[in-house]
């Protein structure tokens, strides 16, 4: 799907453009699968873009995507605490509940009944082909279950409840656009117009590194949770595996750990790997990793204090959570109707 | 299945004594799809059981299976029809709509949100097993769709959403069943005991022939629909393609038409062929049509004037759905609640 990318990319200053003389004419679909903790990774990949797009005005939806923790693991363990954990980082980080919708999809029927007519619009064989589901049964070393194989299929039904038409993605998430845009397309070549075909939308951030030089994920133990606490952070900075030369340089090859933390600090304070390499300079990867403790925990300050104001308020989350969840039923349950009328299933809306 | 179909259909007599000694301790789910009307074949295979389980005392939940209309077809042409047609066929039939729960798939989000933790709980393995999936995406001629594909996981939600634990079957749903029982038990399993596994119950009524000697079905056009009046019935019968012997013999695999004739005024007369047959005599194909179009009209003449009394209420069948849906949408959210919580996901049940 690289060429697919490489055009969304080439699009985004005319999609730039769109968004800024009218905001209004787009809504937005995004999440997450809420498996752990948010991490740095989460803010800079696509928290601070969804602040961003709310100052400009576009309505986002934000779903916590539950039921995507158990298509490649056994049971939903700690779900509550994640979710209940990402909410105060989504309001930590200035995401309004007033303006942008927070649902989890576990609490909207009427979003995943659309699964049922969306299956019927595509194929085994195009299930089977998609990349992300390919990858994420490789990973996942279990036998495809059918959750995971129909995964785009119900990812789908999170962006077109809505009626969302742009989708920020990764370059693992273009596929799921395309599936999207042709499900939307065939619905309505059957059944008579109903969805948009959502846009996908790439962001600038390249991936995001770890401690360790990979990319950062809760699953490889080398993030920065937006909720440590400051000895916690230092801890994690800490454990990550350095070398003995005292030079810093940036090398992501050679020196993973090195450089893993160089890219950390960096993105902290708004500077480049080198430049925190050459300040550095023979001081050693304690000092490296004393600079990095320091330009996190400055740079998550702020976050962390307002999660902690909101933290001690103890309805607030479940009340955001029902409120959004309230809103999203109310839409999932207006397109269910216009649906089910297009199908034919009109009895179904006395 | 052959085995486990004899196996189930030994189990049929003590099956039975307990459900005569405690009615109260089944809930049954039947149903079917609504893709033409129903007919007599429906009758003797299936509506008649489920009148004499509801004077037996048993809840009985029946489903109109309308998203399954579109698991081998492009669209659900007519299904408002069909789907309003059956419920007048339940009613004439004497299914009495307080004691017995009617209602259509599409207007139960509840119900229709379980396929997703239960598709967790399969692997596409287990799907491409299933007989009735195989059998009918070879009969469909087409891509085997999404929803082909997890039609027996739908159908478990179907039947566990209310905690069904009885499920009258033909030979072809017995899989069905039995991957019910499978995600019933995994679920438990996983997350603690929310649902029973049903019992499969097959009955006595062997297939019913159509008038061309093949299974009576709405495809082959073979099919005398509980709705024709007598005159179209009377077309239906002369249209069968029988032969030229006048002595009339009980021969389905020589004489299909013949035999397909004599099974259906067997029926409609509490006979058998072969007595049907020694009647007609040397009469002719002639006579034998006479007699089993008179024998069919006067067998559904009480059910084709209740159901007239019944269509003549314009907003009957409306009223009927409405009360029906209401309660699956009752039972089915109860149920889901219990899953969510056991998912650990309460926090959607605010």
């Amino acid at each position: 799907m690289t060429d697919s990318y490489a055009a969304t990319q080439e699009r985004m200053p005319e999609l730039e453009r769109r968004i800024t003389d009218d905001p209004g004419s787009f809504r937005v679909l995004t999440g997450e699968r809420p498996t752990g903790s948010l991490h740095l990774g989460h803010h800079f990949g696509t928290i601070r873009e969804r602040v961003r797009l709310q100052v400009l005005g576009v309505e986002t939806f934000i779903i916590l995507a539950d039921y995507q923790v158990i298509t490649d693991r056994d049971t939903a363990a700690n779900v509550a605490d994640h979710v209940r954990g990402a909410v105060l980082d989504y309001l930590a980080a200035g995401l309004d509940p007033d303006r942008t919708t927070i649902f989890t999809h576990s609490a909207v029927p009427a979003l995943n009944q659309l699964l049922l007519p969306f299956l019927s619009l595509v194929s085994e064989a195009e299930l089977h082909r998609n990349p992300t589901v390919k990858a994420e049964h490789a990973a996942s070393g279990r036998a495809l279950s059918g959750l995971l194989l129909t995964y785009p299929v119900h990812q789908a039904a999170d962006i077109l409840f809505c009626k969302g038409n742009l989708v920020p993605v990764g370059k693992d998430n273009l596929p799921h656009v395309e599936i999207t845009r042709t499900i939307a397309r065939r619905f309505n070549e059957r059944y008579g117009e109903v969805f948009p075909e959502p846009e996908a939308m790439v962001t600038e951030t390249p991936e995001i590194p770890g401690l360790d030089g990979r990319k950062m994920s809760k699953s490889y133990g080398n993030a920065i949770a937006l909720s440590m606490s400051e000895d916690e952070t230092a801890d994690a900075v800490r454990r990550t595996v350095t070398d003995s030369d005292r030079v810093i340089t940036y090398d992501p090859a050679g020196r993973p750990g090195v450089s893993g933390l160089l890219s950390t600090a960096a993105l902290c304070t708004g500077s480049t790997p080198e430049a925190v390499a050459e300040r550095i300079g023979d001081a050693g990867s304690g000092a490296l990793k004393a600079f990095t403790t320091d330009a996190v925990n400055a740079f998550l300050s702020g976050h962390r204090a307002r999660r902690a104001e909101l933290a001690a308020d103890p309805g607030l989350v479940d009340r955001v959570l029902r409120e959004g969840n309230a809103r999203a039923n109310a839409i999932a349950e207006a397109t269910l109707a216009e649906v089910r009328d297009r199908m034919g299933m009109g009895y179904a809306n006395g």
